[in-house]
């Protein structure tokens, strides 16, 4: 499935060197609607689930991504088909996608709720929502060996620019990288929501039977927040490291689930908020 | 109300110089609930409208403009009183804010789920959502004569980051900054979420009386994307300025609503995207 992810629009151009009538690439932001069918042969129900402003292309990854960091579907193996489907307008049903479970299948519905009502049980101190993605993540507290060398971690921004296409186009959008330990790209998506991005290559990674992730590095292009580190973790991700900044909830919730979070990645420089066990600095430089 | 936006951490940082210990700050990331009150005095109401994942601070702002906003609450008058109250967890009764309306005053309540089901009414196609903002909207559609310079622009990013100073500390957090037609700084407000620093900045011009904001100038530190042009035309503002990239449907909402959409204002440069007609170009600057 390739969607056109961008549009030609006619501009103004404003610079020192005057104005001039010209055109612009940005990138495209459309809702898609999320649609799960499911339950026994004779009895099928139908259920919109989201509806989120994305970045057409790679839908069918967004939608399968969506579902499993959401822990509403928790194995790969109950999805049967995922396409997109004519419902309501005849000239967009790019907008509509549809995930078909298995007839034995059954999704966890109730987690359609969760990242709005776990992150307000407990008087919203952001307990009661590691609780509950501790209980839905398949992948959560695993043991794992992965380690990464300094040299590779500084070289991932310039691998990634390379590859992020649409962004060199448009200026606009969101990546989310899936790196090898030895720093080879394996995975890139991109999108105007950093959300999407990431429902995207996980999606990706689950239809190529890659989770978990535990040997990995992933990167964001810009900052990690809560909601990233949580689909992170859905994944069994162990090191995340984002060219911004990391908010406090994001590096409260890596620290709980022992992920190793790197932040400001850029420049030659980065810094390691948790779980610093995990990265590899060479004799030679360490100061103190 | 002067919540601390910041935290310090133990962190590693390395860079070509070695590796240190230190501590950095970051911007503070937590769930803000928001609960609404209404009805009369002895049948009151109390309705959990929405948890957003915030930056502490201006909180009865972000509650008041997100309300208004998103359509609930018309009018600011409506409004009684808005404060911090302790429900669930003693120690973060700065995350619960609530909101209560005066006796005769009836939220919108159908509109608190405006966002989710209008994009999705007619096929997804974004028709919908955009006809849904021109019912609820008190702005929508008037005249102006708003008229703005090109060297006022290009003077906008320089004056933010001169104010923006949680960002100075954290490089985590997008602001949304109001300014005259002659390029005078009014209201900066800043937040982890970007949704959340416009919502703050419309709620502290609703405490100002300042509504509707025809002849200002909105300036976005980072992309504009449709969620923000809809809250813009929500106060009706008519020329929004984004440091980074704007996407489609933010520009297909701006040129509905006849707001001028600018993108990419930075280092003496811009795009003009829609309603070219505010911006003065000095006669000398046009080419062809």
């Amino acid at each position: 499935m390739a969607l056109n992810p961008i549009i030609s629009l006619a501009i103004t151009k404003i610079s020192s060197a005057g104005s001039i009538e010209t055109s612009d690439a940005l990138a495209i932001e459309e809702p898609l609607e999320i649609r799960l069918e499911f339950g026994p042969k004779e009895n099928r129900s139908a259920q919109n689930i989201s509806v989120t402003m994305r970045t057409p292309g790679n839908d069918p990854e967004l939608a399968l991504g969506f579902l499993f960091t959401e822990g509403i579907i928790p194995k790969h193996e109950d999805v049967d088909l995922i396409e997109h489907c004519f419902i309501a307008c005849a000239e967009n049903k790019e907008n509509v996608i549809q995930v078909s479970l298995g007839e034995n299948a059954i999704p966890h519905l109730q987690n359609t709720e969760r990242n709005f009502y776990t992150t307000s049980s407990c008087g919203v101190c952001g307990k009661g929502s590691i609780n509950a993605i501790r209980t839905v993540g398949n992948y959560i507290d695993q043991k794992d060996n992965n380690s990464i060398d300094t040299t590779i971690l500084h070289q991932l921004p310039e691998t990634l620019s390379h590859h992020q296409k649409v962004f060199a186009d448009t200026g606009g959008l969101h990546a989310s990288a899936l790196f090898t330990q030895k720093g080879e790209l394996l995975l890139v998506r991109e999108d105007v929501g950093r959300h999407n991005a990431l429902d995207k290559l996980i999606g990706a990674a689950l239809n190529k039977n890659w989770l978990p992730l535990t040997n990995n590095i992933l990167l964001l292009s810009g900052r990690a927040s809560f909601e990233l580190v949580q689909k992170a973790a859905m994944a069994g991700i162990t090191v995340i490291a984002a060219v911004g900044a990391p908010s406090s909830l994001a590096v409260q919730l890596a620290e709980e689930f022992n992920i190793t979070l790197i932040g400001f990645l850029r420049n030659n420089r980065f810094n390691i908020y948790t779980a610093a066990h995990r990265i590899v600095i060479p004799e030679y430089e360490i100061t103190h």
